[in-house]
């Protein structure tokens, strides 16, 4: 029970695609991000997938559209929905996800969402 | 499905302490506030509470400690363990609660939550 400083957690990993655990709610893993270039196109079944841009520009491609949001904007992909996120430039970004989720919607395929 | 401006839909209300639903994720609301002065102590014996301050310097008395989050900084709030939201000056902030859940723990006293 402690605040958790994003830019802090932020600091401590440069990977791209590689979710970190920065605190619990309720069974999902609150977690943040670095975005750059383009992650497959992939969806989730059983939950929605929640995106806040801390820093930098995301576009989403969700379905035949594309939206680009920048710092405080969100985004919540229905659960089912196929989505790319992509990046031109670096981007950071707070998900919220049940902890379990495979962030490539694939468990062969998914990031280990290491807790910092 | 589309992006949420926090900043936006923060411009559409002055009231403090009166939560307006801006997304929903997983049957949770997704919501914005702005916390000014003292809200009562309180619980969710049923969830935990998630707090992002998004602009401003928010002090969350929790049992028998006081930590101060500025932006950029969250929190999450046990399910049960009893705190107080306060802020010197205005603050606006993130909110994370299961759809339904009683913003003063109380149904008789919790705020109607509308969407925007």
């Amino acid at each position: 029970m402690k605040p958790v400083n994003l830019a802090d957690k932020l600091s401590q990993f440069s990977t791209h695609w590689d979710p970190h655990v920065v605190a619990d709610y309720n069974g999902n893993d609150i977690m943040v991000v670095k975005f750059q270039g383009e992650f497959p196109f992939h969806d989730h079944p059983d939950t929605d997938d929640f995106f806040l841009v801390l820093e930098g520009e995301v576009t989403l491609d969700v379905e035949d559209r594309s939206h680009t949001l920048g710092p405080g904007e969100l985004f919540v992909v229905p659960k089912g929905v196929t989505h790319r996120p992509r990046a031109e430039n670096e981007a950071k970004v707070l998900l919220i996800e049940p902890a379990g989720t495979p962030n490539t919607g694939d468990a062969a395929t998914a990031a280990k969402k290491p807790r910092i």
